[in-house]
């Protein structure tokens, strides 16, 4: 795996401005600290279906996508469990497991061709050790996925089905082009049936 | 509001053993730093059933607890849906509405005669601010808050109540002595009737 092409940040910045975005919009790292961060990240380029993480595995790095998309799942006897999925400026790991250092019981798959930077558990202790920004980093990270966990978590035990969907869609209007049906109906915590008959009745009220 | 009285920490340190194991467990402060958090920390005495948050307010501080319980739950249609509980040592607060300063839509009220410890979002913005293991110790809280809240809703998406129950009284054995059964059943996302037959059928295949 090659490493962070240098030359390609100070050439053609344009080129990670998704990557550079997400990462300042956290926290105002100066351009020292902020290559200093962009050198650890290592590109990945995945084929639609490639796993980045199997089941049984510990999860040894987290990662962002720049173009693409991720599905993070598990399997149960019903079939497959969707958790999360991350697009463009969005990390993605099995959290848990790479903090931990146990075996995840999620795989996380490629829902289309997609470029990654991945940064491993070592480059992140070291980022952290380096300094508070990159400390203020790490939590600002886990504050927003807490609120996103807490979020989900919330509206599994409060809404119905419909307003969960009426959610999704609202915060990701493209999702159902970039999503089978069954993924979304499986992350909603329904039946993809059930989830076609709440897409019919909400067609059938707009019609 | 009296400020943490600073006598008790030198003179008997036993009586805030629980907060300080609970802080010192994830960063290791020396006894400065350790006093400066502490001085940060304001005491409350609690009632049962007094609340410190209600829906519609900010959530101004975070909390810990030194003795007793609380309760964090919001109201819907179907009546109170319990989300979390905080006993000894564990923190509590709605951290969403705490770091977005947006009114929350939940309450929390103490279960039990309670005493807890409050830190004010300006003073957590003080403790950032003066030292990279502050900085950790927010970092970790918020990493160990997101795998709760991340396990918690995988398994409201992956596992059968009667599981989700008895994962919860293995972490938490003593919970049906400290909370009324049915906030235990919203809390699992389930009917009161529902946890009622799921624990005659244990206690039928035990005897």
């Amino acid at each position: 795996m090659a490493t962070f092409p240098l030359k390609a940040y100070t050439a053609d910045v344009i080129m990670y401005d998704i990557i550079i975005n997400a990462l300042t919009r956290l926290v105002e790292f100066d351009e020292e600290e902020l290559f200093y961060f962009l050198k650890l990240l290592k590109p990945r380029m995945l084929n639609k279906n490639d796993f980045i993480l199997e089941a049984g595995e510990i999860c040894k790095t987290m990662v962002i996508v720049n173009r693409g998309g991720l599905r993070y799942f598990s399997l149960n006897d019903k079939g497959e469990q969707s958790n999360w999925f991350a697009f463009e400026g969005e990390w993605l790991g099995d959290y848990e497991s790479f903090l931990t250092r146990q075996p995840s019981s999620h795989f996380i798959q490629a829902i289309e061709a997609t470029e990654i930077f991945s940064l491993s558990y070592d480059d992140m202790q070291q980022l952290y050790a380096k300094g508070v920004k990159y400390e203020r980093f790490g939590r600002l990270i886990a504050e927003n996925l807490f609120i996103k966990a807490e979020r989900s978590r919330n509206e599994l035990t409060s809404l119905p089905a419909e307003q969960r969907y009426l959610n999704l869609i609202k915060d990701h209007p493209d999702i159902l082009k970039r999503i089978p049906v069954q993924h979304i109906a499986t992350y909603l915590g329904i039946q993809p049936q059930s989830l076609s008959r709440i897409r019919r009745n909400i067609a059938s009220r707009k019609s």
